[in-house]
């Protein structure tokens, strides 16, 4: 089944509550209230209520929802249960980072591939996945890949972007801080950390 | 001017408009229509209007917004034009990685001090900036920073996050893959870039 007409916002927040709801289950909690997980994500209740009525009405008055077959829905509408590849570009400092990060395991991705522009570089393994040269950067639908993460300086990552178009991935997580133009067919998430970072003072008390 | 009762999904989505009017700005473009923006971000046009209906009606009918007008307004209201300093906790790839990344300077943020647990890395300097010992992570306040970036292991967060509310921080970016507890006025906002990464399979052709 595939869960038609969901809108970006909600599947923006899937996600959050997702990670709410693992930790919950964690902890050995069994059911949660819209309110209960409003107040830990720090969302609105009628928010959560209304984004879950997207994947059929399964919350119980007075117990909430069950945690169980909340991660199953959200895992399910998110296609989180079936395991993505995915190929680096750019093994500097961020790209190791991510290399080294357990996160992406935790929700079915595996980095795959990785690319690297820097000869030193080429050749060479990092967390046992051999970095390739970036003019191998082909045919990545022959590999299975169909995602691909831009970790390169900003002014490279147009050109990172329209390769990795060409060897047919259809969604890009892109870490440069920069608007990367790509066809409509393609997703691009863009995480500009300073950009995060740039909503904090507004909640900061004035100095 | 303080402008208040902005809603935080209005404020998420700030930063956003802004990069896209400081890429715009910076190619010559003068005005924008919500719909261009829109297509642009990926936001709806709709969407945008009302988010800027916040701050005032200053959109011309036929014209659009003027770009040095809404730059000067968004950043006023996230208050990115003050100048703000950030402590980092963890100096690992991740760390190395945001201490090096050009992204926090041009939102106004300065990494003034950074602190890590490894006794190997303490007392050394990281782009110029001194490696503390994490124990001596105490009054941030007086050394007038009021942001927090955890980039530790998830195991080690929380007591990392204590650390920084006690020393008087009020806003956090968190980066570990896990959820922290704070108190209500202390603004966290998590990073969790498996995640971001989780919003792409929904996108993709089905396999």
């Amino acid at each position: 089944m595939r869960y038609h007409r969901i809108p970006d916002e909600t599947v923006r927040r899937l996600p959050v509550y997702l990670r709410g709801a693992i930790h919950l289950s964690r902890q050995g909690v069994e059911n949660v209230s819209s309110s209960e997980l409003a107040t830990m994500l720090g969302v609105n209740a009628w928010q959560i209520r209304k984004d879950f009525s997207y994947f059929g009405d399964f919350g119980t008055p007075g117990v909430g929802y069950e945690l169980k077959i909340l991660i199953k829905h959200i895992n399910k509408i998110l296609r989180l249960n079936t395991g993505h590849k995915a190929a680096l570009v750019g093994v500097g400092n961020l790209g190791s980072a991510l290399l080294s990060f357990p996160g992406f395991a935790a929700y079915g991705f595996d980095i795959a591939a990785t690319f690297d522009i820097d000869k030193r570089k080429v050749g060479r393994r990092k967390n046992s996945i051999l970095i390739e040269d970036v003019s191998r950067l082909r045919n990545l639908r022959r590999r299975g890949i169909y995602l691909g993460i831009i970790a390169v300086p900003a002014k490279a990552s147009q050109e990172i972007a329209e390769m990795l178009v060409k060897a047919g991935v259809r969604g890009i997580l892109n870490f440069s801080p920069r608007y990367i133009a790509v066809p409509k067919r393609v997703k691009v998430i863009t995480i500009d950390i300073a950009m995060d970072l740039a909503r904090l003072p507004y909640y900061m008390p004035s100095s």
